[in-house]
């Protein structure tokens, strides 16, 4: 049993608004509100709902107290941004993702005219309330055309969350008995916002740079996180510690799944190719999107809430192929243009990823170089994979031996199966 | 030969980032810049191009001082708006549509590395120079996706300028040559917002609130502004001014055109319905994109900086119906709703529309009590036109009958032609 942790005066970054959103009761409350819920009308939430609640919960979006309302709706949809108030004072805070919870026309009729409604776990399990509910239209092709730029089929969060979703949204105050846990073995690395910023604190962190990443660490990331910690270095920072944040929730069936993803970063730290000592490895919960430019600012703003000041980005973040075309969904550069630019994003330090690639002289991964460009190998996630799935060695230096054996089992064991 | 009009120091509402961008060249260098242009590689702008370099040469929409280059264009697609500097500080302007100009394949290769280009008008007339150009990718179908909410066949505007326009975009810095004009008897009315703001000047208004329209003006639009410099005058103002601001460009085939209006508009201040004394009339040159909430954005905005303080919005602005699907395309109540939280919007006061009907009972247009609400008939814009073009007038106290007579005309002579 968790209870919430204290709040620690820092001297890391504000969060959003200027306070860390915490929505889980106390554990003294606890009983009361469960049985509170059992007499309201039930909304059943999906795996990706309760990714939500997880992420809403424990501040990642902080300011923002429960799903949206319309108007938290409407603001994120077209402005990427929410107006709030600090001290008093009207401040812009990023809010680039819709977050919301559906809800059939069976739901709405259900819950007629109360006010809260409790939240049903997808197993089943009351795990919280909402409160001071408002239940507003779906119009979900309005919702996919804004935060996607584009309608076309095959979206993976589209198919999996918004089709399959109801016609209405219901926003309101959320509550959550307890943190939301998964019990998959993983919950330990799955640290909240505050729970990380008690650990940059307690490591005496002078800048924290976050590392959002969905697939297998190699060396050519590797190479790119040390070398941020050495600029940072010459920047004058004593202590800068490296938040390696691999993203927990949703991801599309083709990607490295998050348990195989841990044991990978887990041998890349053993191994040393990064320093434990200046690197906190955690789960970052929020579901994928694949909406790029869009997504990007979501995945950076939520870090800032995790107490990083300083964000990696790369090509083409959260970007995915066309689902039709032969081609990207997004622009490769549209993401850090737009992270420069973003409303409410300015107190985060951007730093654009250098390109790296494989070095066939020198046998390692290094940053290009275009003046012997002939000399670099270029090595694609899906040519990764294909080296994975026919049981091959990517070339030495690729990877970190013990890391890669975590993915050529994985890649072998789906091949069996597969037969 | 128009010069540009002198800056008059005003109590009137400041126009976004402080000053009113003027791009019409001082007549005493036209001549070199015409020279200077016809050295340079040429594009040819269609009708809608020409009516936004109308449109950003004359300020409407300051700070933007061209075509949006690329990190415009992002900002306005993504955020709706811009951030700027004002006095060495950052600002944020709204700018919720891409102002952007499309070339094709064979226009960039023939500009090569030409760093400015001169302007052909449709008839074939230098007009102007775009300088420090920028060419990027003109991802059509992301454009619409995030301007319209939806890529839906049918829109007016995307059928009309984007899905046949280049797959690139050029921006720069704009000048023309000389204001441009139309030559259609109408150029009268196409005050600028520098001469806006001299009349209401010379006329000492303390506050000015525009009407936005594309369509006649029936006796409860008359009312509703009637009543709006009623309630300006309670709430202390002195001299409130209407600026009874019909959109000018480009409008979709079905709409009444502008000449019409126009005669329709001076039989209503003709009849004394509003009062020539406190309302000006003139033309708003931007064509119309049918966007709905992010176009209410960019119509409100262009008032500040014609002057405007006060801004009325009604149900539904600048919407229409689905092409395809038998509802309204936006939610009527957005456009009001986004208003009000739009960046870069606060200083405009919105004034939401109160709705008004036809009142059986006392013959006129009053407004709408939902207490005798049988007693009311809503006559929508399609019913108008069933009148005018079966001959038959509406009831009375709909219109003014002058009014009237100029819209029954036209659509007689439609027919007329139709046959």
């Amino acid at each position: 049993m968790h209870s919430p942790s204290p709040i620690i005066k820092s001297s890391l970054i504000e969060p959003d608004g200027g306070e860390l959103v915490n929505l889980v009761v106390p554990e003294i409350e606890r009983a009361s509100r469960v049985l509170e819920a059992q007499a309201l009308p039930k909304v059943s939430l999906t795996n990706i709902d309760l990714e939500w609640a997880h992420v809403i919960s424990e501040g990642w979006a902080s300011p923002l107290k429960g799903f949206m309302r319309e108007n938290e709706y409407l603001q994120s949809l077209h402005f990427n941004s929410l107006k709030t108030t600090k001290n008093g004072s009207s401040i812009v805070v990023n809010m680039s993702l819709p977050i919301v919870l559906a809800i059939d026309d069976e739901t709405k009729e259900r819950i007629g005219c109360s006010t809260h409604v409790g939240l049903l776990s997808p197993n089943k399990v009351l795990i919280g309330i909402l409160r001071g509910i408002e239940i507003y239209k779906h119009n979900k092709e309005e919702r996919i055309a804004r935060t996607w730029g584009t309608t076309v089929d095959g979206l993976p969060y589209v198919d999996e969350a918004i089709s399959k979703g109801g016609n209405w949204l219901i926003g309101g105050d959320l509550e959550v008995f307890e943190p939301i846990k998964y019990n998959d073995g993983l919950d330990d690395y799955r640290l909240s916002p505050q729970e990380l910023r008690n650990e940059f604190e307690r490591r005496e962190a002078d800048a924290v740079f976050a590392f959002q990443l969905r697939n297998p660490v190699h060396n050519g990331h590797a190479l790119l996180m040390n070398d941020t910690r050495r600029s940072l270095l010459e920047m004058g920072y004593n202590n800068p510690i490296l938040l390696l944040h691999p993203l927990g929730g949703f991801t599309k069936v083709d990607d490295v799944p998050l348990h195989v993803r841990m044991e990978q970063h887990t041998k890349v730290l053993e191994d040393g190719i990064l320093d434990p000592k200046t690197t906190i490895v955690a789960i970052f919960p929020s579901p994928m999107h694949y909406a790029g430019p869009t997504e990007v600012q979501w995945h950076a703003k939520a870090r800032i809430n995790g107490g990083a000041n300083f964000y990696i980005v790369g090509r083409d973040p959260a970007g995915m192929p066309h689902p039709t075309q032969n081609r990207d969904l997004y622009d490769p550069d549209h993401g850090k243009k737009l992270l420069s630019m973003a409303p409410g994003l300015d107190k985060l330090h951007i730093l654009p990823f250098r390109v790296a690639a494989y070095d066939i002289v020198h046998k390692k991964m290094a940053f290009f170089d275009p003046s012997r460009a002939k000399e670099f190998e270029f090595i694609s996630g899906t040519k990764m994979r294909s080296y994975a799935k026919n049981g091959e060695n990517p070339p030495e230096g690729f990877m970190s031996p013990s890391g890669w054996s975590v993915l050529a089992n994985y890649y072998q064991t789906l091949q069996t199966e597969d037969c």
